[in-house]
């Protein structure tokens, strides 16, 4: 009886799906039900049966490395890591008042105030980045929003608007209302009557004169609806005053002037789009989650040398830079996440593409500076929570935290975060110098306060990382074609895991992905074997 | 000596040009430093010196009526406030499990489980209402994110789509693809040659390129870069096969189907956009933070029948409606906050001018129906985190909760938010009626799990609130500019407050920026009188 019907759960119909069409129909289903769209992670990986006594060896503890030892210890692998490190997460990372950032050449004594940090490495997880997501579900890492798009924070452009930050709020509706009132013109004029059709031409013209906010003549112009989005020059009040004063939007040129497209399009990316995350208190929590899973596999401060492999196993040599300890880690396998500019400087017995390959992979670098502040200014002073403002000095941008919004005492917002050409110019300063220069760039948005408040800062220069020599994978067009899968090749006894055998390299998610496409297909070829 | 000077803060500035040129040089500095152009908020009013004895009777103990039962209490006034219900807060108003909603002719217990909640009325707060977020700190009360944008909710149109709801992300991709394809063409046409400079023009069209994610030919259409923005047919994964497939913009034609430019505009209105809050727990908390402080003020079950004056004072005549004694309250002046379509059928001695403002006053109407579903489908089976879905159905929209994101067990989630035509449908229904319908049309979204996970619901059709018998205010602006001035002035000495009494109608910030108002003349005329 049709009344008796009781709709399937997905899960339940999906289950029917699988059953009734195997995997491929299973995909194709989760994919038209909008599920799988997002992401590549079918949850983690179902491996089990390891044959008795079969070995793995994963070189780093960085997430993917504990990943990987995480899940083979599960389906019945004998697990070692080595880590260079006394310290496991890898580029999870987060440092505290107390912790010490050695660079190569420089060492820095953090002194930030309890409960604030600075996460030097990610920072934000995206919705769809499924595999962090349940693995933080998996080891209790409490997760609490990222405030990505904030309307009020600032775009500043060192030839916009003779240096004066304008909010990204007003750039963005005068963006949509000059675009609109081009096109709305474009269009009244007869220049699309080819390539619209006549319906089209009128629902484009309605969604003109909407989205843009453009007055009976389909112009741009200042009007209360325009200040309903773009604010006001006297917002509205409550009694006799209480009538809102609109403000004159910027004209055509001066809206180009800001590059405003720009930072619309960063927010489009879907990396970039909300809704977002952050563990609680630090994303190094994500790697403890896993190290305390693991983290009684891993042997810490083991820098290896040489990588070897034969018919029965693969060897890895090292030195304990503590005591000066040599020797030899021996296993079945290998899961090396060793950073491509570190692997490249060691014997590692793979073939010439492999090395090829490893040799070619572009690094980017990029620069975090942490500032202190005695005060969120930015909250009691500007209305500013969260979010990000962009500016085209070296710094690239400021952001200020998400967590603890309207709590008093200090707190620390993200004075610098480049790639490229900015990055190696901080990255070539002393960690005193670059504190200098966040402060001196980022007071272009608070100018009275930025400096005025400033109690202490610390930096991290990837590309001085002595243990990764970069930020992370950066992966041209070209360079993907002629190296990708002679790099992620299974060899012998040995495949490679790491946000650099991805195609989300510099994510988290990427890594997972990695780790578990990597032991997925190591635990084939060793039930096979 | 220059190097000495250090800048002043922000406040220490203010301060220097207040005392240099006044309240006017001061506003005027603000302004230009970007603090206040956001807000008429100018700090709590300061008022102090109120006359012996000077007593104030406040009708309504909503948000503008305990403040304005707080600050006056502050000042030294004597102070009693009348309420129609058993409860303080007015529409500042959440219900939980065990909580009764009485409508005219309805009653409803509600059963959500323990911590679970619905807003019926305000249930976000936006950076820039900083009168709210002000009384907020001041009573203690903990804020978190509200997650408003969310690019992976869905955007349904009965017309679009063969009736699929397809993500945000995606038609907000689309739609600036097809715009930027359009006016690319334009500008290459020429069309606009005598509109734009060439200088301004060759931006534009780097522009729409970059914005657009246009191709070589300027055209918008699959490629990997619409996929980085709009997702993916199969998305980036780790290892062998980590490559993504992009999939098919929709063409202009759909596009246009689905009225995206609605959502993008409501997105950029200065009310909706991010960053924005919600009281930890319930938005009641504010109501109950100032019931904290003026709780002992307040005398419940109080209907008031007739608000006379004379020379010497106030006089409210009231009736009891637990045990039917009637009474009368005195005092020297009146705040009233009683709501519009309620103060309408009272014996109320004021001119000619304000009674037709009351009686011209129009309230819109709203209804919210809070679901309570077993678990949290939208998050494990959809990667949705809070935002919201929109439908051109009457239930107009559903939205995801903001708290609790990844936790297991019951939530509610909001499953009706229209005004207007929508609003009367529903509040028209009984409230099982109600609840089986917004089940029908919410289905829309999630097919397979939104009946089968229903566990229980909850609404508020406000029209048929007895003690308000609307939503708020909804000023046109033929009778603002016919009423409104006579509604806000102080006659004798009664002044009226509340949301309808600001250009912030339907928004806390407006009731509270009203009271400010109200009781700052409500004391200059008693300090003059």
């Amino acid at each position: 009886m049709l009344e008796d019907f009781t709709p399937p759960t997905r899960r339940q119909l999906l289950t029917m799906i699988g059953k009734a069409g195997g995997a491929a129909a299973l995909y194709q289903a989760m994919t038209v039900l909008g599920h799988a769209k997002d992401s590549q992670f079918n949850g983690p990986p179902k491996l089990s049966g390891a044959k008795p006594g079969a070995s793995v060896l994963v070189l780093g503890a960085g997430l993917a490395g504990m990943l990987a030892a995480y899940e083979l210890t599960k389906a019945g692998y004998k697990v070692q890591i080595l880590e260079f490190q006394g310290r496991a997460g890898g580029r999870n990372y987060t440092v505290r008042g107390g912790d010490t950032i050695n660079e190569i050449g420089s060492k820095q004594e953090v002194t930030f105030a309890p409960g604030n940090y600075l996460n030097p490495g990610p920072w934000r997880i995206p919705y769809h980045h499924r595999t962090v997501l349940h693995y933080c579900k998996e080891l209790g890492v409490q997760l609490e929003p990222f405030l990505q798009i904030n309307h009020n924070a600032l775009i500043h452009g060192k030839k916009a608007f003779g240096g004066k930050p304008q909010p990204y709020r007003d750039l963005m509706v005068d963006w949509k209302g000059h675009v609109s009132e081009l096109l709305g013109k474009s269009l009244n004029a007869g220049a699309l009557d080819t390539t619209v059709t006549a319906e089209d031409k009128a629902r484009l013209l309605e969604a003109m004169r909407a989205w843009g906010v453009l007055d009976k003549d389909m112009k741009y112009t200042k009007s209360d609806k325009v200040g309903e989005q773009r604010g006001w020059e006297r917002p509205p009040g409550g009694g006799v005053n209480g009538a809102p004063i609109p403000n004159d939007p910027f004209s055509l040129s001066e809206t180009l002037d800001s590059g405003i497209w720009n930072t619309l399009g960063f927010y489009a990316e879907h990396v970039m789009q909300t809704t977002m995350f952050q563990p609680k208190g630090g994303m190094d929590h994500i790697g403890k989650g896993f190290q305390a899973k693991v983290g009684k596999l891993i042997r810490f401060n083991t820098r290896v040398s040489k990588i070897a492999q034969d018919d029965r196993g693969v060897t890895a040599s090292w030195t304990d830079t503590k005591t000066g300890q040599t020797g030899e880690s021996h296993a079945d396998w290998m899961v090396c996440t060793i950073p491509a500019p570190v692997l490249n400087q060691i014997d590692f017995q793979v073939s010439p593409a492999k090395k090829a390959a490893i040799r070619a992979l572009p690094y980017g670098n990029s620069v975090k500076i942490g500032l202190e502040m005695k005060r969120r200014f930015w909250e009691t002073d500007y209305a500013i929570y969260g979010g990000i403002s962009f500016t085209d000095q070296a710094i690239s941008l400021i952001s200020y935290p998400s967590a603890g919004c309207f709590t008093d005492g200090p707190a620390v917002l993200l004075g610098a975060y480049p790639f490229g050409a900015g990055a190696y110019m901080l990255a070539g300063m002393t960690p005193e110098k670059r504190i200098q220069a966040a402060l001196d760039q980022g007071s272009v948005f608070h100018p009275a306060e930025y400096k005025a408040e400033f109690r202490s800062g610390a930096s991290v220069a990837w590309n001085r990382m002595p243990w990764i020599l970069g930020c992370c994978a950066a992966w041209t067009e070209e360079s993907r074609a002629a190296h990708y899968q002679d790099l992620v090749s299974m060899e012998g006894r040995i495949v490679l895991a790491g946000e650099h055998c991805s195609y989300y390299g510099c994510w988290q998610e990427g890594a997972l992905l990695s780790s578990i496409d990597a032991i997925t297909r190591l635990h084939q070829r060793a039930s096979a074997a």
